[in-house]
C-alpha cells in the first residue's frame, strides 16, 4: 500500500538531498519518487547519500511541472515552514499520515510536495496542495533540512500503516513479549519473593522486626512496578539462596565456639 | 525543559552527520550534544551542513568515553537496529518521546544514543541503556542516516513535549511524582550500584567472575527499566553492605579457626 505514496521533490537544488531524500523513503518502505526539475540529477552525490536506496533514485520519475507530478493523485500534501497569507487547512505529521491513509484504503494515490532548501513552496504551488503539512520545529530554527523532513512524514507515514495492519512497531516485539510478558511472574510467585526477601534482610539484620519501618513496602513498590520476568526472579531468588548460605555459614562458625 | 536532553553520538565517522544531527536538535528545541571520541571534529563539514545550528556544534562537548557522555543522567535510551541475543526492554520512537518526559517532568537528565554509521552500538554500550530504542523501518532496507535517526527521535520528543504544554497535569502524574520522590538516581549512581552489586555476588559465590554468563547484563536490564528513587537506591545499597559485613563475619570466623 505504502508504494501509493509518492514523494514530489520540487526545484531541489542539491543532489546529495535527494538521495538523503531516496533513503528516507527506503527506510520507511517507499518507492515512488518524483522530481520536478531538479537542478543536478542523476548526480554522483545523490547515489553516495542514498547508500543503498539507489533503485529508488533509479526509479524516479523526472517532470517538468508540479501538474505532471500530481497526476491521478486523490490527496495532496504539501510542507509548509512559513504562515500564509490564506490560511489552509494546516496538518501536523502525524495528521497527515492519518489523512494519507484514509486516501490508501480508498483506493487512492497520495502525494507528499516538498519544496526547495531555502524558499520552500511558492504560494501557487501550495494552492495546488489539498493540506499543508507543518512539521513542529521551533520558530526560532524552524527549516528542516529537505532529506529530513521526508524522513519525519515518511516515518509517520509507516507508524500509522504498521499500526493500521496491527503490526508491531518494534522490532522483535514478539520476543520482548515472551520475554518480558508471556514469563511474568504471577502475584504468588512475587509473594513468595517478597517472604524470601523479608528472612533474609531480618537474617542479614538489615530488617529489624521490632522496627520494620516501611522497608518492605518500599521494596514491595519498587519490584511491583518492574515487571519481572520468570528468569529474572529466578536470578533474584538465587542471590537470596546463597546469601542465606553465607549467613548460615556465619552462623554455624558462630555456634562452633 | 528539553535543554535537559542530550544527544550522544558514539564514534560517529562522517562529520556531515554531526552537522545533520546538530541541525535536526536545534530545530527541535534541543541544544545539548555530546560526542565520545568522534572521528574527525571540528570540521567544516560539520558547520556546512549544520545550517546554522553552528552554536550546538561550538558547545558540543567531546568525551572519551560513553560513561563520561551520560554523567548525570537519570535515564539513557539507545538506538538500536538489531536483534541482541539478550533482548532488552524495546520502545518505538514514540515511547521513547513518552520515558524521556517522565524523566524530564520529575527533573531528570535525559540521554538519546546514537551509535556508529556502520556498526550501531557495541553490546557493552547497549547494556549500559535501560531502554533499547528501534525506529520501525523496513526490515529489507532497515538502517537510517545517523542525522535522520536523530531527527525521528527529537521530533517524537517535540510532539510529546508540545502535548504536554497544552494539557493540564494529569493528577496521576503528580501522584507518581509524588511517589518517586521526584529523585531518580543518575546513571553514575547505578553504575555504583552495579559495582556493589557484582562485588557482593562474586562474595556470596553467586557469580563467578571465571564465567560470568549474562547475569550482570540481565541484573542490568531489571534495575535499568525501574526507575529507581535515591530512596530506594539507599535501601539496595544499605543490602549489600549488610550483606558484605556477614560475608565477612563468615570469613573473619573462617580466619580464626
Amino acid at each position: 500500500m505504502l508504494q501509493n505514496i509518492r514523494v514530489v521533490l520540487v526545484n531541489t537544488s542539491h543532489p546529495g538531498n535527494i538521495g538523503g531524500a531516496a533513503r528516507a523513503m527506503k527506510n520507511m518502505g517507499l518507492s515512488q519518487l518524483v522530481l520536478v526539475q531538479p537542478e543536478d540529477f542523476p548526480s554522483g552525490e545523490a547515489v553516495a547519500r542514498a547508500s543503498g536506496a539507489t533503485d529508488v533514485l533509479d526509479a524516479a520519475l523526472v517532470v517538468d511541472t508540479l501538474e505532471e507530478a500530481l497526476t491521478g493523485c486523490s490527496v495532496v500534501l504539501g510542507t509548509s515552514a512559513r504562515d500564509r497569507r490564506i490560511p489552509w487547512p494546516l496538518l501536523d505529521p502525524r495528521e497527515c499520515a492519518s489523512t494519507s491513509l484514509e486516501h490508501l484504503e480508498q483506493g487512492g494515490q497520495v502525494a507528499l510536495v516538498f519544496g526547495r532548501e531555502y524558499a520552500g513552496l511558492t504560494n501557487e504551488e501550495l494552492q495546488r496542495c489539498h493540506f499543508h503539512v507543518h512539521i513542529p520545529s521551533d520558530p526560532e530554527f524552524g527549516s528542516l533540512n529537505l532529506a529530513a523532513a521526508v524522513q519525519v512524514l515518511t516515518y509517520e507515514v509507516r507508524m500509522a500503516w504498521l499500526a493500521q495492519q496491527g503490526q508491531p512497531t518494534k522490532m522483535a516485539k514478539l520476543e520482548t513479549t515472551a520475554m518480558l510478558n508471556s514469563q511474568l511472574v504471577t502475584v504468588e510467585e512475587l509473594e513468595a519473593y517478597f517472604r524470601h526477601l523479608e528472612q533474609t534482610l531480618i537474617a542479614i539484620r538489615f530488617l529489624d522486626p521490632e522496627k520494620p519501618r516501611h522497608l518492605m513496602a518500599r521494596l514491595r513498590r519498587l519490584y511491583g512496578r518492574c515487571a519481572i520476568s520468570r528468569l529474572e526472579m529466578n536470578i533474584l531468588r538465587g542471590i537470596l539462596t546463597e546469601t542465606q548460605k553465607v549467613v548460615d555459614g556465619a552462623a554455624c562458625k558462630k555456634g562452633e565456639e
